[in-house]
């Protein structure tokens, strides 16, 4: 029957995209979970997932200032849609897996938390008080929650039965830390020792631990050390060995946990995986199964499968479901039995390449022609090795030509000879190779050339017409033209073996990069939250280079410090495009203890307070030791497998 | 015979030793090849080595200045000790297989060399004229070349072997430098954006290649974003682009190439090396072997083996020696084959700890005091948990009295009481514990506890000795007792499980660290000695903190800049002391680019000039790249194998 095969179609669906979900069996809820699972429907949540978390550049501190009723009605439809959507998972799963799913109780509560703050947050407002938008934080965590979000979800689990162990070192680490501290405080506090500030240096045991944390991410070496290696040469030996034990040895020992347990947790949990994909497959079969004979084992029919499959994937070729089934139905039985149908999923997934070596459709078009005695030499000259390297070495040409002065008018000129070429070269290359099998899916270099060589083209068509008609030259378009161009210059390397195999290794691991890179967002989303209520408005920048408040970026305690000598005034809180900007360069560590102002020895404490230490601190551990040490084992990760 | 006894013995201490020498086996040969390996010519050697390596520390430009005649004369001696320990090898092994060998050519050359720049040296010093000692850059690789330096040649062995697959990585990486430089000049070049110190910002393409790998080492993050992010924020989003290809996966591509290889070629050395050894001991078996019967499997009789046993380790106990002999002849035939003496180097390797309970010394001496009840009942508490607790809480008592002001006399006094309390425990557990099993080989942590212990109260007895009688504390004395104090208080983590496997772990790569600190030794002191020929006195440092030279290094170009004010003048190439540290704070990377005060927008390039640019890009990719990311990958194999 039609809801047998809907039944049917959503647990081989559910397998084959991994979803892990125990829903009603009956047809309403089925049908409502096939809505559920529609692609319209996922959109459009991650659309206003989007829509939520933009909201941070809209509401105080704003990019975009806005008013505040704006982003609260569009914040209450995000949770409309939010709560729509939550109302919709709970009728297609029976009520009890319903409210035994944390993730679910996790929804509830994000959802009533932030409307709760929207009401008190309005409250506030509306009589003028001081309000903050706490809930803010915890709109990242609907992105970790919702169904869709397993990788991420999977991520974070992963991280959070790692942390026992990374915790274990970090407190070993952290004993070194405070030892090492100690140390110092008895060996240099009482020599009367001064920093280049002219304040007193290593007197107070805890600036010691906070001033050796820093060192440990390396930012303030070897300014840390300079007083004291000034007095002897003797306590360099001490920071050494510091720098050794802390900054190489303890930081590869957070590598080695973090990689070893993040993947023992992934594995384990890739492993759960398949257990699932396997009960969703089986159940899949007692819904289509039939019994042939008497006492024989159940079967599947052709019939059946043809049909499931059509509904799992509308757009299959029959040729691509026949050769599903020739390899399900090896034995051309005319039916399959339960260890063969289990297959389906996986085999759905399998990309096909079909490798036919089709004609060329000129050599249908007109033979005469593409088969002709000139024609067949254009084909031996493109395929031949040479013509790869003229193309390297004009590559090489532009490249210097782009280096040189664009205002030059013979440089500019050259544009369009080099344009011609590129140009040539895709044409050539169509005319030889079969056009579908040149833009395949697998051809990624092909897609690439084209994509860019024609939008270089485009823009500086574009550039040109707007040149010669205003006489002026738009900057964006310019901007564009030069990043095509140099862009154009990276299919180089695609001419050498070697650079292929360790790209083609980077690219593999281009989803676990996306997965990461949610992750990331999730934390620094949090941060920023964090940091933009803590520290919003402290410093400023100003566009205009004559303003005065340039030299203390707008405060009054900044003026000579460090910090606006160095022009870190863009370096700030005060909005969420800044505070992301922040927090990138707080994950690469270096200047970090500037760039929050908190050196004490510079006296701007008063600026931020001790709260900006605890508050980088915490971002370290999070980001640098826990998120990019998951990075780097994924980068390892692949390598060894490769290699 | 004795020969073959002599024979036989230098095989199987050439197996259990992993030497790897095909020697003349002509008697004579053989005896000046027991010599050659005798311990004391070898600490001869090394000790030689150690000399030649700090003669840095007496020539010019020297710590402590020396003459000329006398470093030079030591410098000869040296060199006469090479040549003997190399003619003694010659007569050791057959005449073509010397000269096959490229080690000792190797030597030759470069004692030939160091013999050359000695006399033109002399020559030109002699006559007055600018004179090099350039062969100083070659002693390092004495130490590498030395046939007792088989783990550190085995390591650049392997280095060399990684190198072609790292090449490709790095021209791949510096292909991507290139790309976003070209990008940078493109984007930001025209813009006529001024860097903090009002030079043009990212006009010059080799400047920009230069800033930009400078990023990758993200010593100069965030400062040379700043200018383009103060003009848009669109900027930044290019630099974080860069930072995630350049810093985060090349350089974790590089950890993953550097590790993958190293360890490949490693393990493919090692399997040499067990073939080998088992070459060895199937000679000495053949030296050693007697036919039994007609036809039979020839055997080593049990007196022919106790003797090459004896010979092989003299301090060898004959319970131990029985054991071993148990072990081989399992079958009690009083005589072994060849198969179980070839285990036998692998045998003489294994540590036998003996852990028999031997009765404590005193329940012998004086049993009934001993065994009587109020003595059990001291060692029912020595072993109680409880007690451990206790004096774990004594150490964390004491670390807060170690934080608080000593000159305070009731914490000064107080230092009696913890020493006391100290030396009890230690006392109490002799008491307990049969005190050779309490000082066994195995037991790190009891003699840790009893060396630092004992030294501390010598030290404060000392110290107080002095203060009673002079009136003064000497500085040196009371940061001793400091740091032993300090050290005291590491005790504590041996008594939580878990931060014991960590520690274990770490302590099992002891040796591995110890292969790698040689290596770095050598590669610092060959940029140690090139370094102070570009770069020495340039900068001076005065002790003297009124000299006003202080404020521009002594080098008047120097005044106002970024390397005076962070008062980096000790920062220096002055002599190889200062020249080592510097090299650390370069392996360290941050702020290396003032470090080396070659900052190009300060205008201080006249200090120093390009070749420093060189220097250090050389020096990162030879120390950070490559060496750093070996000792990473073997802190990280040491946890995996752990886990
Ligand atoms: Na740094």
């Amino acid at each position: 029957s039609k809801e047998d095969f809907d039944l049917a179609f959503i647990y081989v669906s559910d397998a084959q995209y991994n979803r892990n979900i125990f829903f009603d069996t009956s047809p309403q809820s089925v049908r409502l979970y096939i809505l559920y699972n529609h692609w319209v429907a996922q959109v459009l949540l991650y659309f206003f997932i989007l829509v939520d978390l933009s909201l941070a550049i809209f509401e105080e501190p704003a990019v975009v200032a806005t008013p505040i009723w704006a982003t609260m009605l569009v914040e209450l439809l995000c949770l409309l849609v939010f709560t729509v959507r939550l109302v919709h998972y709970a009728k297609v799963i029976p009520r009890d897996k319903f409210w035994k799913d944390a993730k679910n109780i996790c929804i509830i509560v994000i959802l009533m938390l932030t409307l709760v703050d929207i009401i008190i947050y309005g409250a506030l407002k509306a009589a003028d008080c001081y309000a903050v938008r706490w809930s803010r934080v915890l709109r990242p965590l609907l992105l970790v929650n919702v169904t869709e979000g397993r990788q991420l979800r999977r991520a974070f689990r992963s991280i959070r039965n790692a942390l026992p162990q990374i915790f274990y070192v970090f407190l070993l680490f952290m004993f070194s830390v405070l030892i090492f501290s100690l140390m110092a405080l008895k060996l240099l506090g009482k020599r009367g020792l001064k920093t280049t500030e002219g304040t007193p240096y290593f007197t107070n045991y805890m600036e010691i631990v906070f001033e050796l944390y820093v060192l440990v991410t390396t930012a303030n070496s070897p300014d840390v050390m300079m007083p004291a290696y000034n007095a002897s040469f003797v306590f360099a030996i001490f920071f050494i060995l510091y720098i050794l034990v802390n900054t190489y040895i303890f930081m590869s020992v957070f590598l080695a946990v973090v990689y070893n347990n993040y993947k023992k947790y992934l594995k384990e949990e890739v492993r759960q995986l398949v257990r699932a994909k396997r009960h969703k497959m089986v159940r899949a079969f007692a819904v289509l199964q039939e019994q042939r004979e008497e006492g024989a084992e159940p079967v599947v029919s052709q019939a059946n499968w043809n049909q499931v499959v059509r509904l799992v994937q509308p757009d299959i070729s029959n040729a691509h479901r026949e050769l599903l089934w020739s390899v399900s139905d090896h034995q051309t039985q005319g039916c399959i039995g339960k260890v063969e149908f289990v297959q389906l999923a996986d085999l759905l997934n399998i990309e096909v390449i079909t490798l036919k070596s089709r004609p060329h459709p000129l050599s249908k078009l007109c033979p005469s022609l593409y088969l002709s005695a000139p024609s067949r030499f254009i084909c031996w000259i493109v395929q031949h090795k040479a013509f790869v390297i003229v193309y390297d070495l004009i590559i090489l040409v532009n490249a210097v030509f782009i280096g040189l002065d664009e205002d030059n008018p013979i440089i500019a000129n050259s544009e369009w000879g080099f344009l011609t070429l590129y140009l040539l070269e895709i044409l050539l290359k169509l005319y030889v190779f079969e056009p579908r099998a040149f833009f395949s899916r697998n051809s990624f270099w092909n897609w690439f050339d084209t994509i860019i060589v024609v939008s270089a083209l485009v823009a500086t068509i574009i550039n040109s017409a707007v040149k010669t008609s205003g006489g002026f030259t738009s900057r964006q378009i310019l901007d564009i033209v030069f990043i095509l161009r140099v862009l154009r210059l990276i299919r180089v390397v695609d001419s050498i073996k070697r650079f292929r195999t360790i790209i083609n290794t980077l690219i593999r691991i281009g989803p676990a990069i996306l997965t990461f890179g949610q992750l990331i967002i999730v934390v620094y989303y949090i941060f920023a939250m964090v940091g933009m209520e803590l520290f919003k408005g402290k410093v400023k920048f100003s566009e205009d280079p004559s303003d005065p408040l340039r030299e203390s970026c707008g405060n009054a305690l900044l003026k000579g410090s460090v910090f606006a000598q160095l022009n870190y005034c863009k370096n700030n809180f005060n909005n969420v495009v800044s505070s992301f900007i922040l927090l990138v360069e707080l994950t690469v560590v270096n200047q970090w203890h500037d760039i929050l102002y908190l050196n004490a020895s510079d006296g701007f404490t008063a600026v931020t307070h001790v709260s900006a230490r605890i508050f980088f601190v915490l971002f370290h551990i999070m980001v640098v030791i826990i998120i990019i040490n998951i990075f780097v084992a994924f980068v390892l990760e692949a390598f060894f497998v490769e290699y």
